[in-house]
């Protein structure tokens, strides 16, 4: 039998209780279980993380930002040193490739956000001070005082890690202790980022419990969990039913809740677009759409393409690059369970499957698919044709003109994306403007001649949108400070002495941060002279 | 029969449907019902009103901000033109004095309020552009484009009013058009209100719908209404039950809810203070109580109060005032029920009455009332304590040491406010220091040396606080730009030439707004030489 892996919980690494239900990886190459068993934790552990949490909470809040930073860069450091372990592990758990995904692009992309966590934990920046002289007031955004609680998704096993990806640096750089669900697809990855965590908060000295993981829980104890009062605020990435019944338990306990829930990422080909350069358009589609077997939140699930030759021709060609591509490996069997019953659905819908709609025979795997529907199809019943179908698979819908690309954006539900083509020479602008204008209220980003996958890590990103792609549309899970905003309450100071203030506040500004003083921003320090 | 009061809705007055139910406001001076009938909203009503703000959204998201300004200015002046009307209904039908509070106070702040949205939504400021031109993307806050529906509570019949007040003034700032629920305590005031804004939306050209008013409708109506997918976004200021009712409707739809429901506004007196001062606070306490017969969100409703003989003469010398004080005019039949329970509840939970505790006799009026309890029995049942009692009643709760504040503060509710009063020579700080550290995260607005009352109109305000204070802890409700972001929706645009960005976000900036551009602030254009 496989030894069962320790948990870490108030700042060591101890056994699961005795009996405690486990649960092992599967390889998707060969659809065979691997390595150690994880411990699914009971009511038990999850009370022992939320109190450990609780009381590192105000000590963490406490604590210079310096020491954060600290922490956020020594562990950006050990994933650099360990990479070639981490990387092994993640690939054999998720499938995802080694050299060019995990090792080439993933792990770099963790470690900077790690990094830009830790600088903006030192600059201060997310707090945003806003002084009014006169008035005697002056506020920041600050720690919650409370854990946050980050669920992970199956699709990024460093980048959107619950102990390492950007929602776990967002809550640590804003001060709140993390209690980490990683996701059970990729529990070893999980578990040797969390040994790095923890050795680096060691030598950080941050208390024990700041980083905590869990691998997995019931359903029902992970409902009892999100709404426990105790949270500050929980960040979930994942799919629409684990997060919604997730966010009502936060909602009745009155704990916010910032789901990435799922989105189709409509893109939009204009006509001019389409004349002007149909082959190179399918081919950049089709790239995007197998990229990482289309395992991406922002994979592009639906495309809008006009009727006529030249769009009968981007359909083939799609068509056949997708015919022409093996079938691709998937994260886990949950994933292709989901896909299968994703693509029966917008059979039963009246799509017609162009290539693909099966498995593979190898492993976990799943043949590109490619559905296409007509615009009066789709209008009869737009929500049948909106479920999300998480793998390489695409819905094409038919359009007759810009009035009707108008009309199926405005039967969308919100989106993390939304992507329109135009043409190099102008003409499709007034199209552009048309149709954007229907799209823009419904899409966290709007992207013009580009496909959606790439998400920059940018302080100008929008990686959110409205409900039902995330749950609050007025924030970022990429991209800071904004993203840290999550984590934070808004506080003022009334008639507070300069010595009872915290730093950010105080009338000297020793570290330059930009502050919104008197209606203007300024890095002076107040009575200064001008 | 008294005829009964028109609906705003879609831009024009009509009258309720035949047979619709309805109510008359009540003057608390003499508790007999005054004015017209009002309608209490079927269910055709409030889809109508919802057809006409979601065709009005749109419109009003691609309409000039100077338009948006024109409008809030138009409605100040208006406002400002009919004070003496507009004082003498609110006075009538809210018994709010009409000089010192309603005329002198209440209306201006009003006005204020208004005129510093139209300026917000002039300037743009709280669009909070962010810019990072090497990746091509640019973010901004935006209209939500959709209607956010506001419910305003009974105590400022201008400055929350749901067609006025400050909730009213944001939503619109962002150009979101308002559906108000206006409090049933004051019809007659909202719908004269409601006069002057449709005709200000007129002269300004703004689209039907933008501003629409509901007096009343049956509670499961207002959730229904609460729970449609077709709004943006809830402002509610009131109670408790009232708003987490609402809350949940407006959770399963994914729509954001920012309530503002209740809180006891604790005050701290460090010892020090109160053997230098102790009877300069007691009369700032007792004025700051009885204000407005404490029918405020930041009425003082718990005061700290060490024991010994600096402490025993702040009792004596409150308890003299509230008993030489005349019983208060209250808002109405509602709030003195509500304040009567609230009363019995203290009672039960074994708080000592020191003075008042009924109602008067003549008018819906009620004595102030003082309670007394030990800190022991108040940490034994923290909760049976902690009951908003909305009205002239605070409880004072005497404590040992600094030890037993901090152990009070631990056991506290979110709250919109917590004040600590320190002595002026220094010796309080370490006491204040350790005070407010626990006190701090459960608080909005931390106060020093003043009584929490006055709610400053400043862009450093945090009118808000953890749950159940407020439902959102990062968010304002007082205080602009910041107030307004929660009426918008982020916003990114990713490789979108210069000619489809709005104009927020194009390389040239004439209005001089301050933009976050390649990590810092700027009011240049982009591509100006440095």
């Amino acid at each position: 039998m496989a030894t069962v892996a320790p948990l870490l919980i108030a700042g060591h690494w101890r056994p699961a209780a005795e009996g405690t239900d486990s649960f092992r990886a599967v390889d998707p190459s060969t659809a065979q279980a691997i390595g150690d068993a994880f411990p699914r934790s009971g009511a038990a552990e999850v009370e022992q993380a939320l109190a450990a949490a609780s009381a590192a909470a105000p000590m963490l809040a406490a604590l210079a930002p310096e020491r954060i930073a600290a922490f956020l860069e020594g562990y950006a450091d050990a994933l650099e040193a360990d990479a070639e372990a981490l990387v092994a592990l993640a690939h054999a758990e998720t499938g995802l490739p080694a050299a060019t995904r995990l090792r080439g692009n993933e792990l770099p992309r963790t470690c900077n956000q790690l990094r830009q966590a830790a600088s903006a934990a030192c600059s201060a920046s997310w707090t945003r001070p806003v002084i009014d002289t006169g008035a005697g007031l002056r506020s920041c955004h600050a720690p919650l005082g409370k854990p946050v609680l980050v669920f992970g998704p199956n699709n990024f096993p460093f980048a959107f890690n619950a102990v390492s990806g950007g929602d776990f640096a967002a809550a640590i750089a804003a001060r709140n202790p993390v209690i980490a669900k990683a996701h059970p697809g990729h529990p070893g990855t999980s578990q040797r980022l969390a040994e790095h965590a923890q050795r680096a908060a060691d030598a950080a000295g941050l208390p024990a419990g700041t980083v905590q993981l869990l691998y997995d829980m019931p359903a029902p104890l992970g409902r009892a969990l999100a709404g426990d009062t105790r949270l500050g605020a929980i960040a979930f990435t994942g799919s629409r039913s684990a997060g919604l019944a997730l966010k009502q338990a936060a909602d009745a306990a009155g704990i916010p809740f910032f789901g990435e829930l799922s989105s189709l990422n409509p893109v939009f080909l204009l006509p001019g677009a389409l004349a002007e350069r149909g082959e190179a358009l399918a081919e950049a589609f089709s790239a995007s759409c197998l990229l990482g077997s289309g395992q991406f939140c922002t994979n592009p699930g639906l495309v809008l393409v006009p009727r006529g030759a030249a769009g009968d021709a981007f359909v083939a060609a799609v068509a056949g690059r997708f015919a022409d591509t093996a079938p691709q490996l998937l994260l886990s069997p949950a994933v292709l369970a989901t896909l299968q019953h994703a693509i029966g659905a917008l059979r039963q819908a009246g799509a017609r499957l162009l290539c693909g709609g099966t498995p593979g025979s190898v492993g976990i795997t799943h043949a590109p698919t490619l559905f296409e529907v007509d615009a009066e199809a789709f209008l009869a019943a737009p929500a049948r044709f909106q479920g999300e179908a998480f793998g390489p698979s695409s819905l094409l819908l038919r359009v007759s003109d810009v009035a009707q690309m108008q009309a199926v954006a405005a039967t969308l539900e919100g989106q993390l994306t939304g992507t329109l083509y135009r043409a190099g020479d102008g003409s499709d602008d007034a199209a552009w403007q048309a149709v954007a204008s229907v799209l823009r209220p419904r899409v966290g980003r709007l992207i013009c001649d580009r496909m959606p996958t790439g998400v920059a890590i940018s302080p100008a990103q929008q990686h959110g949108g409205p409900y039902p792609a995330s749950t609050q549309p007025g924030f970022t899970a990429v991209g800071l400070p904004a993203a840290i905003l999550r984590f934070s309450a808004l506080q003022a100071y009334d008639n507070v002495p300069d010595a009872l203030l915290p730093p950010e506040l105080r009338d000297r500004n020793p570290g330059g941060l930009p502050r919104w003083i008197d209606q203007r921003w300024t890095t002076d320090d107040i009575g200064a002279q001008p």
